[in-house]
């Protein structure tokens, strides 16, 4: 059985959405929940995503475990994975660990943009690693086995958990950055720490983690590929999509902004180019999947390999958290 | 004119300490009104003030500016200062330092003892300094004049507060750490950026930051300042008692451990001597300013500069921020 598996959207959820991942056959997407929520916030999101699948449950459904990811397919549905890009979520009361994932949350960011309570941000100057709550936290999600994700985090914060924590992390959306020196994009340190840990690296679609952004051509980013699997096992990559399609460009300037600053931050974007920048043509939305299937293959992957990429792997990590 | 000010206080609030407070010749008293809580927590606490300053109303009154401490002295009352041990009522939100602000809040630390959103506590492993928000928060903080205060942050972090902050920033309750090596104590280089940037230093009567704990005598702790102002001029120094009187034990087990960690911490104590500490048998509450005040002369101190340092100076110092 092959599954497909995006493991990261924020799209501006709707059924036009969830019925473009349902044509690109994807059995599992990965869904950003929070990027500045606190608790109560976020309880706000969860009741509109309880919404979202009562009206859409021909399409979707809460996804809590790999059977999920098995039952999508049976089904015909796609089995919708919460995650935070934030921790803010839990405050400063490690209890809400347990009460998200009891929720449903399968996944949290220790940091997003900024300094965390947990750990640092990769737009920070300087990286004091997982602070003490957050070696706290990491072993509280190790025990009720929510997925470490340092997508958005510092060098030194994201090896440093990766070597605390006693399951495998996942950089659920970027890129290395041998192929692109964007400031999420990630050290060949962090894909050989990843790889003897037995973490997972989704690549991302987002234009700023792309070689030649907006205009990267398919067979660039599947060579990209081919070359990460230099340094990372090819049984631990996946694809990380960052999709955040059919938002105004306010949702960008708020996932920036926040309310932190009164000065405002153009984050991996620019004063000129502030807004979401287009995605590359082979890539428009998860119907993009068909794209790579024949991108990866042109550039020499095997048939079964390919499977692995969009989405095997995940599937076989997701089940190391059952 | 001279005033008698208590830069730092955390009793277990009542009637009696008002008295004992009223009868010290306090004319003002920072109060900590938080450790740990969020922005709505908080307001829980401001009422519970509220109430204090109804019922108490021949003896407290809510300070905002200087004006409020001669109108303490002329009406016969202690005028309370609010102070924040912890920038969480903040939350993630820079638009509630002016809220707070209005409501009386006159310092808050930019952390208490962990890593916060804004510095690095003095019990973090690692200080990355200020953070992005931090930067934002200390230009917001001088614009509404709110004070900033350091007592509980790391080294690099206070050393670079002083250098960004365009007012000068306290250090509310704490002591040198060339007199004793407590985790909370400052160094001669904290010391001397104070001096150099108008800032002052609280000198603490909490045994942990005290040569030789509850033992400490009184001489030894006024031959401290004496040393002191070979590095810090006498003009910038105070009193900031971190008295934590009538509180039952739990207190100290909820400051140190918050809701942050299922691992009990200690803090300055140990599992041996987990709880409040005996205050010096020379300063059991705030009517130990008496006993300062002969045992600052003893040592040779003038009146006038006694008067400096039990009040005089930290009034100076609250007319800045007008």
């Amino acid at each position: 059985m092959n599954y497909r598996i995006d493991n990261l959207q924020y799209c501006n959820w709707s059924r036009e959405i969830f019925e473009i991942n349902h044509q690109a056959k994807l059995d599992a997407v990965h869904a950003t929940i929070c990027y500045h929520e606190d608790f109560d916030e976020l309880q706000k999101n969860i009741n509109t995503w309880n919404d979202y699948f009562r009206k859409n449950d021909d399409l979707i459904f809460l996804g809590k475990t790999s059977k999920d990811i098995e039952q999508a397919q049976l089904k015909n549905k796609t089995a919708i994975f919460y995650g935070l890009q934030n921790c803010s979520p839990i405050e400063d009361n490690i209890d809400y660990v347990e009460t998200l994932k009891n929720q449903g949350v399968m996944f949290m960011q220790l940091t997003y943009n900024n300094q965390s309570l947990l750990a640092t941000g990769c737009y920070e100057e300087r990286d004091s690693g997982i602070t003490r709550m957050g070696k706290e936290v990491i072993k509280e999600m190790n025990r009720v086995k929510m997925i470490i994700d340092m997508s958005h985090s510092a060098e030194f914060s994201t090896l440093e958990a990766i070597e605390i924590s006693e399951e495998p992390i996942v950089v659920s959306h970027a890129n290395p950055l041998f192929w692109h020196k964007g400031l999420r994009n990630k050290s060949d340190d962090i894909l050989k720490a990843l790889n003897d840990s037995g973490g997972m690296i989704g690549f991302s679609l987002y234009p700023h983690h792309l070689k030649d952004a907006s205009n990267c051509s398919l067979q660039s980013f599947c060579q990209m590929i081919a070359e990460t699997t230099k340094r990372i096992s090819i049984k631990q990559i996946g694809i990380g999509s960052d999709l955040c399609i059919r938002h105004p460009d306010s949702i960008v300037e708020w996932m920036r902004n926040g309310t932190w600053t009164k000065t405002k931050d153009f984050g991996e974007g620019s004063a000129s180019n502030a807004g979401f920048p287009p995605q590359p043509s082979w890539f428009e939305d998860a119907r993009g999947f068909d794209n790579l299937e024949k991108g990866l293959q042109e550039v020499g992957f095997s048939v079964d390999e390919t499977h692995d990429i969009l989405g095997n792997n995940w599937y076989n990590f997701y089940r190391k958290f059952d």
